[in-house]
């Protein structure tokens, strides 16, 4: 089924405990789009780019089956850039720089036959630029998901709240979820929240793994244990793009097939972080991934 | 199967943003021995006490089948007593006080039936104490398992890792297993864990859950998410009351029993946490029990 993907397309500079990574490619809608492309075809990005984005990587996402039609190209442009530090324990990170560039004038203009995608994946935008994404949409979407932080929440409050009520399931963090809640407890929290519009709740916890919430109905998935994570950007966009890549195969969205989908989506994420960038999500076959899922079955069976 | 438990029987008082509870019962062992009643009967606590402890909580635990003749109660002596405060998020505290009182004396000797026991959970104790106690033994153990914490690590790490020798399973919480191993990444500190002496090692997660490690083997529990936590203290007693209970009842030492006896430990836990002191574990029916842990398959079953 049909996949709609808009977020950032990056350039990421990017240093850990185990080294540094000079301008490579980054971006949410990158990293959502390569992860759901282990799982379905019809993947449709939305994004933009500078002229200084390479060609090359272009055609490396279409030949993963994604559709580039609504990647905006803007002459002498500067490609988004981002460059940040990870502390010792990998879970924090500083940013050292951040150049909108090109992004400061994303206006999404969706090809016309994006407008009919049966499932969209909101990549962390300002709200503003997600809810123009959503008035474009032919309005028979069967799941829409979004992606957002802290950040908007601080800033564009009431734009977010709006663009929450048109949503069908939303990926936040811990943090965002008790900010957004201001309830403590994440159970209080997914129901606040719930309120808000999103019928499916995704609480990420990083290394602790996800919570899916609907109703009063709670699923945990772990996260898998690691002796080396070596880069964590881009986890939460592979763990999305596995996540909607499933449901876009399965095309069926119930409590059940979500499940599922997490965990896909935490084998996404699991694959992100053993290398800088998408070096890892570039290069998988369905063994790997199949191998992986096994392991997450017998992390948690009992 | 026969279970030894040996650890602290306290009063505690404690202040959560709930509310207060002043001087009411605590102890690892306390809540060790009233979680593993669940499973098993034959629990045999080993402790001291001053005469100030009430006889009516003595007879309350002989109720749930506990042996009590472990129990040291030194006359004109004060119980052990600790006093904390509990922050906004529930996971981190401060001590106001501690007063060993009684304690500073235990030199436990164990009854002769004592010394047979097949399952022991030594309590975090000094590390001196708990050699003391495994000195006593037959030798014929089925499982030791030993709960510590950093202190330990601070100002006795030389015994502790003579004790660590002579287990089978230690529980120690994510910052201790990164403190004790030197190791950041917990599938790392395992490793070098595992080479100290325990064959099993389970890391406590609190709220997140615990991972259980044996070899290159890994199991995931996780925690129940909960609309309200009254009060967390003896959360990690009760878990590895729960664990060994279970492991004392089903007479098994391998890890797929060691896996169902972790998710009755996190069972135990979220029950614990429920309300001040022991209350919860004091009345809790096989039903509750067997409800909470459908709760937890579901959690994770997918």
């Amino acid at each position: 089924m049909s996949l709609l993907t808009i977020g950032t397309v990056a350039f990421d500079t990017i240093q850990t405990p185990f080294g540094r990574a000079e301008k490579v490619i980054g971006g949410a809608c990158t990293y959502i789009s390569y992860a759901a492309s282990y799982f379905t075809n019809n993947i449709n990005l939305s994004a933009i780019v500078g002229d200084d984005f390479p060609e090359s990587e272009i055609e490396a996402l279409e030949n993963r089956g994604v559709n580039m039609d609504g990647l905006e190209i803007k002459k002498n442009g500067k490609t988004f850039f981002w460059e940040g530090v990870y502390h010792m324990d990998m879970n924090s990170r500083d940013t050292i720089t951040t150049d909108l560039n090109v992004l400061d004038d994303f206006n999404p203009v969706l090809p016309h036959s994006y407008k009919h995608c049966k499932y969209v994946m909101l990549g962390n935008l300002t709200p503003q630029v997600q809810l123009q994404v959503l008035e474009q949409l032919d309005g028979n979407q069967k799941l829409i998901a979004l992606d957002t932080m802290n950040f908007w929440m601080d800033i564009a409050l009431d734009d977010l709240k709006k663009v929450l009520k048109k949503i069908d399931l939303l990926t936040i963090n811990e943090e965002e979820a008790r900010q957004l809640s201001g309830e403590y407890s994440l159970v209080k929290a997914a129901k606040e929240i719930h309120k808000m519009g999103p019928r499916f709740l995704v609480i990420k916890k990083g290394e602790h793994g996800a919570l899916l919430f609907e109703d009063h109905k709670i699923f945990f998935a772990p996260a898998l244990p690691l002796a080396e994570v070596f880069d964590p950007t881009g986890a939460g966009d592979s763990f999305a793009g596995g996540m909607m890549g499933y449901l876009a195969q399965k095309d069926r969205v119930d409590f059940k097939t979500l499940k599922k989908a997490i965990i896909r989506g935490s084998v996404m994420a699991s694959f992100c972080v053993e290398e800088f960038s998408i070096s890892r999500l570039k290069n998988l076959s369905k063994n790997d991934i199949k191998n992986r899922l096994q392991k997450f079955k017998k992390l948690t069976k009992f």
